[in-house]
């Protein structure tokens, strides 16, 4: 199998960019890893592309044929993977069989997607609600907000967790996401009581109480509130991949995908034997592991699909960071912070860096060449040499890791 | 690079099929390929699923995932591959780079659509016109039968052709279609129009009277009229593709994927040279001839994508079996026949088998592997040997060739 190597990468910032739609935001990522992979004038063998929901947002198919166009590299093959959330990992994915197979040598790899100029934010949550199962589910008004309250509560009634714990990793990333240039939101949770304190709308003695006021933080799935959940952002990334043999002509630092996996689990959530262990992260994390002969102890940082803040505790743990049920007790610990022992999402996560839904899995790829290539900046994890993302698709039942290293 | 090989092959009925929803279809195509291979025990690594809409048709995402559920085939991994009506091509090719990577060594593909239930057809030809140029085409109107009628025109001026040589591309594919079991219209021209006589609708003394009578075959996109177009059909097709190696542990007759091809065109039809020529399919049939070592003699049947039947007769020209301009000839000469030099669309074609879109690209590798397992019947090209699809997205801007042989 041939070694697969990522040369360069693009990002938009992530947000509310009324000005840019979505092929806009496709192209500017595209551009900017073309530029970063000194790659303009190569030819292009496969363009892969990562979007949820294009049709139902933006009136727009065929989309990866179109971009193609747009960035001038017709004949390059073109085509678009639509795996929910995950639909960014499925297009790295498809990126990395190309050239490990020998088919392809240059590919570019986006993801993206274009949410904020709809109105009602109810038509984002009911298409993202077609994810889970109709009769079972979908039908008495299941979303993705009410099954992660619901694995919220039993995670935290199971394993004697507190809902504050929860609160710190949404502490923690938006501090990261304080330092990402390219975050939604490049502000602390500290920062925001301060601006309400300011405009005289409460007073808070700890960021906790902050928390849990109705007012300041209201709930949306119960126990969950506004701050333990990510925004609905616009936004691109893009990596190029290329076959690791020609890596080092067009760059000097590149970082090769050495692990890849992705696995299933049951579609109707009640199912599943445990709902508080993700199999499918479990699975797809070993074939990572076990593709890279790394295991948990090697990885320096992490990505992880924080779409709720239970999620990253959750999947900290099926990852094997930590053992089951103390994920959200590590990372109020402080074990998870930029210079802890495992670092979890330094760029801020799904919850300060934005979650433009098919971005995503593209963007934690990104922030793990940014995190590896030390280019980080203040958000930089010390020697970070290897790293590992998820990302998680319906609800559980499709989940992608992907292991990167140094070359 | 693994060899790929398909040992087994399932296919629903195509047509209007009122008791069965998409995910039905999916599994039934499904199984009947995992009996057929009798690789019902095996553990699968993959699952590649191919459809156009079923968020706007259905009102569901993350299906490759769910199937894998109904199927039983967790913890597989599922991806869901979105090219128009190439889906079905793109899932092929997706599958063929999981095992020719190594990465994978059991993969089921399946294509799909649901299109029948919706009863505003203006509501599927809006979604489908979302392949076109919105600043361009769409939003003056342009449809994909509109297109295809400013092709014909164009065609049938500059190369000196005839519209009753497309008539007799639908006349012919609907005899063939008449010999396919699971075809949407398993009926000749000439017998709609002995029923129409015997209705008392009308009178004809030759198919091409009654081909260009406003009641009998009213204009669609001129000079395009029904019978030129495909319909709105439902249906699924499935095949499972292993690693060459063991293909004979599971099935006597496999065939395989010697040659794959993808390439795109620009999205604004007017800004290509000459309409006429279809670059993507020149393109992406060389890749597949030469990644196969073969060349358009070799090729004993073809599978090509006649949603409109002007594209067959340019199709059968820019795949390399007749000079530019001689492919509408050709066929009304019979040289396109099931006994004629280069028999295309034994199935039925689009026209006659119908067009479930995401299902057609998967269902075209599936008739080869019937012609070439000397399975199919009525239909039988005597003594095929090798064979290849053109599956068509976008309008035209995205083609994929697939070329198979015997083992």
């Amino acid at each position: 199998m041939n070694k697969v190597a990522i040369i360069g990468v693009g990002h938009t910032k992530f947000g509310k960019l009324e000005e840019k739609n979505l092929m806009d935001l496709l192209c500017d990522a595209s551009l900017e890893a073309l530029n970063d992979s000194n790659t303009n004038d190569e030819n292009f063998d496969s363009v892969y592309l990562g979007a949820m929901c294009p049709g139902e947002f933006n009136h727009l198919s065929g989309i990866a044929s179109a971009l193609v166009d747009r960035l001038g590299l017709i004949p390059a093959a073109a085509d678009h993977l639509k795996n929910g959330p995950a639909s960014g990992g499925s297009a790295v994915k498809a990126g990395f069989h190309a050239i490990a197979s020998g088919m392809n040598s240059m590919v570019l790899v986006v993801g993206g997607e274009k949410m904020t100029h709809i109105s009602t934010p109810g038509y984002i949550t009911s298409a993202v609600a077609t994810l889970t199962h109709h009769q079972a589910e979908r039908r008495h008004g299941t979303s993705l907000p009410s099954l992660a309250g619901l694995l919220s509560r039993i995670y935290l009634e199971k394993y004697n967790a507190k809902l504050e714990w929860l609160s710190d990793i949404a502490i923690k990333n938006h501090r990261n996401g304080a330092l990402n240039p390219i975050a939604h939101f490049q502000k602390k949770i500290e920062d925001f009581m301060e601006s309400a304190v300011k405009k005289g709308k409460g007073n808070w003695n700890t960021i906790y109480e902050f928390l849990s006021d109705d007012n300041s933080n209201p709930i949306i799935a119960d126990p969950l509130r506004l701050f333990h959940i990510c925004p609905i952002s616009d936004g691109a990334a893009a990596i190029i991949l290329c076959n690791g043999e020609i890596a080092k002509k067009f760059c000097d630092n590149p970082v090769l995908i050495t692990g890849i996996g992705q696995a299933t689990d049951t579609h109707i959530t009640y199912e599943r034997e445990d709902i508080t262990v993700l199999n499918a992260l479990r699975v797809s994390s070993d074939q990572a592991y076990r593709m890279a002969k790394k295991t948990p102890k090697d990885i320096d940082v992490a990505e992880l699909h924080d779409a709720f803040e239970i999620l990253e505790a959750v999947e900290s743990e099926d990852i094997g960071f930590f053992k089951k049920g103390e994920g959200a007790r590590a990372a109020h610990e402080g074990r998870t912070e930029i210079d802890g022992e495992i670092p979890i999402n330094p760029s801020g996560g799904l919850k300060a860096r934005g979650h433009p839904l098919g971005a995503t899995g593209v963007a934690q790829v990104v922030e793990l060449v940014w995190q590896l290539r030390g280019e980080a900046g203040k958000r930089q994890v010390s020697d970070a040499q290897t790293g590992i993302t998820c990302n998680f698709g319906g609800f559980g039942n499709n989940i992608i890791s992907i292991l990167v290293e140094r070359m």
